[in-house]
């Protein structure tokens, strides 16, 4: 389509003010098709950014992004807000190398308040900016706009209870669109169907429709009247006290239709200037606009590449997620004491399944890790087995409940940590880079990093029913470098052992941790060619590190070299060197792992190269350190 | 005074069960008086337990401590369950070497149910095992323990939301005592305090006793008949529709007399045996029955020995966490862009003086570690540098934020980790051992571990005015092994160079971290009577490690020993290895640290003995690697 607006001159808040409704409807209309066509050819975050085009278009009617701040929860609905302050031109490169980011980022705009990727964020975030401008004697607004997936994170409940009483002015804009990444699961989910049902969505909005024409007259005059008279004005426009939140101390407005920027423009207008925190109930829908999408929301949450016309998406390639569920399955049906838990990520973590097979042994315990690990050790101490599925880099969040509700009590708690390593295109917030680092810290932890889909059932297995502690499974995204069933040995056992992947010679040891030895055995292959020939083990059990069994590869070998998709600073690397020089100090070991994880997004393979430990980069750098230039 | 029921004879289920009501009231006095007696002996947590004497003698009285299973929040209000099952006899050696630990503990007994001492896992670990309950087909009670502060924290939330939409049989009583460590904060709270003043307490509680007198006749049916008129019914009773533990499940009871066991019987026995999740409202006083904890409640919280006649505690010696408050009140003086969070610790950060002189720039956010860390990053984007005062093993809740909401965005905020170390009779879930490892993984992130009161002040000075990203400032409980004013330097840069403590001869080079440099130098001594010379040199500024500063330092001298107070995994021993290496190859480097963190209840001195890292167990390790024993 043609676009009359988007492109066509400097939208500044004034002219987004200024819009007419028709222009603000194809404004809508040209957002959408824009967002369709990239994340059709670069993939992205489709359906989440569909559902917040006309709230986006309705904040930055009222709110001046030049001098207020708006912080996206998560931020993968930002796409809109990022087209409309000043990035339209380069939008076309959204998730590619050196193009936009998916997400909300200081140094990628200004106008970006707050970097955001993870849950549950913007309401602290926010209100700390609230309080910087209080300080400041500034009047800019400051908004958080928040899912109600997120909303059921445990932070941003903790920050309700602070804005609460505060008393600062800070709008919470609750984008109810009933589903997080996948359904939302809890209390708070029925609630919040229940205010979306009996306060009689539509009805309300015909009342609330007739008063707020009026306040675009009367203005801030009826503004005080409605703070005075605000519980019967509540009552009669929307027929139900909403308490929770009032309970806690945000004044609570809605709902209100989140895809009428007329209404969401009188709405906000309303309740802008008032002093006290104010959480405004907008009700969105998944996917608007693009039907595929609207009907399957989760398939279309972070998609691939799709064909617009059908919505197909390019996917179907085996992976490491779809291994592990598999191979969960088939342990569960032996093992009637495996239970799994999931953190509102039942299909990323590939569990629906498991969980349509065994649905009294699964628990969805919403965007909750904290929670999920605790009530894991809970299970735990009570006899069974439960596996944990979160990706790594979301498991950050239960490090303090790993440690002590897990780890202390030596329960046996198994940890799928999936989206370990380089994830691509969604950029840092996302890698799962440290988990080789925060497990290895933590007593009586077992680590696995399996390196293909076969070796990933072996550990799995062997973590569920031949441990009796804490084991972490961890793995990456996407598909093995290697054929379905592994290339590298068969006995299960295997998987506690370091494996002997190649001996060419005796210049040098790799050892590499977990799917990364497809690059390291690129190295060596690359170094036979120059005349190094070394020797490649593999470990798939990092911790404990079987130091006695690699000394035993290593032999008298001194130059050692790790390598490992994670970062340096308390990673297998530094561990094996730790742990071997216990035993011997003849080995000289240099580590090879991520120094600054800050690597935007690209193609993992891009990523490996930006931190230096693609298969060329490591043979070049055990080159120099032989001094081997030959 | 002479106890007529405890130790007298095995206090069976079954016997406090049939305890005559005069024999409750006994048996709560001889409890609060063996309390009393052992904690002003030994120091512990006052006021939180004898606020639960009564709540501890009901739940027993109701429940089977040898089937079902009570989850005590935190913890520190467990020493009655403690001394009636089982642990009577041995209750004098409360949070002695080898003795009772101050906290439920399954290694110590197997009714502890579950190891707690952070806040607000008890309903997610309660949830665990009720869901194992009935995977089970078992009919047992669950029932979680929980404080109104540790209410405030978002793991609690995401358990209550997950509960609440469970349908799981299980009893989550609300301790409401009007404060956690310091005076609540936040919305609940103030929700709270609602919910006690217009349901009219007093008033309240007549009327239920009079329908309890009569469910203790009609029993089940009229249970049956309250659920199905539960809303009329509670209206009539309370006055008001509690709406907010509603909305997210639960079906709420109370306010009850938390010290009237005859009215916390009756209402367990009335609603134990409903299905669904059910939350009982307790009011309690913390400190009750002793006058001087009763009046100030945050002076008895944690309490060294004390007098017991006069309440005088033996405390006042000078320590870090005063020399930080001191330091940080003198700098905010100067700069005006300090502000400071505590995470519901004002107190025993040490900033209670700090908040009164400057109240608009200090904020207690509740027991919410992340959400203290992501408004942080919120206050630093918009030009503020917020110092977030926790204790050390406390930021491991925020781990996650520290690194999205702070590292990544190289936003300066300033980390003040007290109760770094060994924390002596805390035990083991409250050792600060894993923050340098943890902080080490941060991008961005720079660290001084400083060793006495003027270096504290040095490196506090140098983050909060000389850098500009994340900086972290650890130290440990108690007082500096130096005098006051420090023994080493004074040259405020210092801070940031690695300190050449002392010199005698070529032998060995120790490189100590931040306090623990004590106990090198007197291992240096020592070695020196078996004629080892070598060079001590300190570090306060850890990360980045001064590679080339240290190596200037060690010179060639090959035999390398690093010496921390932290785990050994990704601290400061395998940092310093890995960066010295990559300048030179000659070093020989051995951390010296602590490789398993589970070490229970002691003086801090016998819990260094314990992790091998005091000045004997490191000059009989040196010698030993030195292969010297003369």
């Amino acid at each position: 389509m043609e676009y009359k607006i988007l492109g066509k001159e400097d939208l500044t808040p004034q002219a987004i003010a200024s819009l007419s409704a028709k222009d603000r409807e194809e404004l809508c209309a040209e957002l959408r098709d824009k967002i369709l066509n990239t994340v059709s050819a670069n993939g992205g975050h489709l359906a989440s950014n569909l559902g917040v085009v006309e709230l986006t278009v309705a904040l930055l009617s009222v709110f001046d992004y030049t001098k207020d701040k708006i912080v996206f929860d998560v931020g993968h609905q930002s796409y809109s807000y990022k087209i409309l302050t000043g990035r339209y031109d380069d939008f076309d490169t959204l998730r590619t190398k050196g193009g936009i980011s998916g997400f909300p980022r200081i140094n990628e705009s200004e106008y970006d308040a707050f970097d955001t990727g993870h849950s549950s964020t913007s309401i602290s975030a926010a209100l700390g900016m609230a309080r910087a401008r209080d300080l400041n004697g500034d009047d800019n607004y400051v908004i958080a706009v928040i899912g109600d997936g997120a909303l059921t994170g445990g932070l941003a409940y903790e920050a309700i209870n602070d804005l609460g009483h505060s008393k600062t002015k800070m709008i919470v804009i609750l984008n109810d669109n009933e589903m997080s990444i996948d359904r939302n699961v809890g209390g708070l989910s029925k609630y919040l169907s229940k205010l979306r049902v009996s306060s009689g969505y539509i009805s309300a909005k015909r009342t609330t429709e007739g008063f707020l024409q009026k306040l675009g007259i009367v203005g801030r005059g009826l503004i005080k009247l409605i703070l005075m008279i605000k519980d019967f004005f509540r009552f009669l426009l929307y027929r139900k006290k909403p308490s929770m939140f009032e309970d806690l101390g945000l004044n609570y407005y809605g709902p209100v239709d989140g895809h009428n920027t007329a209404d969401l423009i009188e709405a906000l207008n309303a309740v802008k200037d008032i002093k006290d925190p104010i959480l405004i109930h907008v009700i969105t829908k998944k996917g608007m606009g693009y039907a595929p999408a609207e009907n399957n929301p989760s398939d279309y949450h972070g998609v691939g590449p799709f064909d617009l016309e059908t919505g197909v998406t390019k996917n179907g390639k085996s992976c490491y997620t779809s291994a592990f569920a598999g191979a969960l399955e088939e342990i569960a049906e032996k093992n009637p004491k495996v239970v799994a838990i999931s953190a509102a990520m039942t299909q990323g973590t590939g569990l629906e399944h498991y969980s349509m097979r065994f649905p009294t042994r699964f628990f969805d315990c919403g965007i909750a890790e904290e929670h999920c690990v605790t009530m894991a050790g809970g299970l735990a101490v009570s006899g069974f087995v439960p596996v944990v599925a979160v990706y790594s880099s979301f498991l950050q969040r239960a490090y303090d409940e790993m440690i002590t509700d897990v780890c202390f009590m030596n329960n046996h708690v198994v940890f799928a940590l999936d989206r370990a390593g380089f994830v691509g295109q969604d950029g840092h917030t996302h890698h799962g880079l440290c988990d080789l680092s925060y497990l290895n810290s933590m007593v009586n932890m077992m680590i696995f990093a399996p390196r293909d889909y076969k070796d990933l059932r072996n550990c799995l297995d062997h973590a569920i029913n031949k441990c009796s502690g804490p084991v972490a499974v961890r793995y990456p995204r996407g598909s093995s470098p290697f054929e379905a069933d592994g290339p590298l040995y068969d006995d299960p056992e295997d998987c506690v052992k370091p494996h002997l992947a190649s001996a060419r010679g005796t210049d040098f040891v790799i050892i590499s941790v977990g799917r990364i030895c497809a690059e390291a055995e690129k190295a060596c292959e690359m170094l036979e060619k120059d005349g190094l020939l070394g020797k490649h083990i593999n470990l798939s059990l990092v911790k404990p590190v079987p130091a006695a069994d690699l000394i035993g590869l290593m032999g008298d070998i001194r130059n050692v070299f790790t390598l490992e998709e994670g970062i340096l600073s308390g990673g297998s690397g530094e561990s094996i060197h730790t742990e071997v020089d216990k035993l011997s100090s003849i080995y000289s070991i240099t580590s090879f792992a991520v120094e600054d994880p800050v690597i935007k997004a690209a193609s993992p393979d891009d990523q490996l190269k930006t931190a230096g430990i693609d298969a060329v980069s490591v043979a070049e750098k055990i080159k120099k350190s032989l001094g081997n230039t030959k």
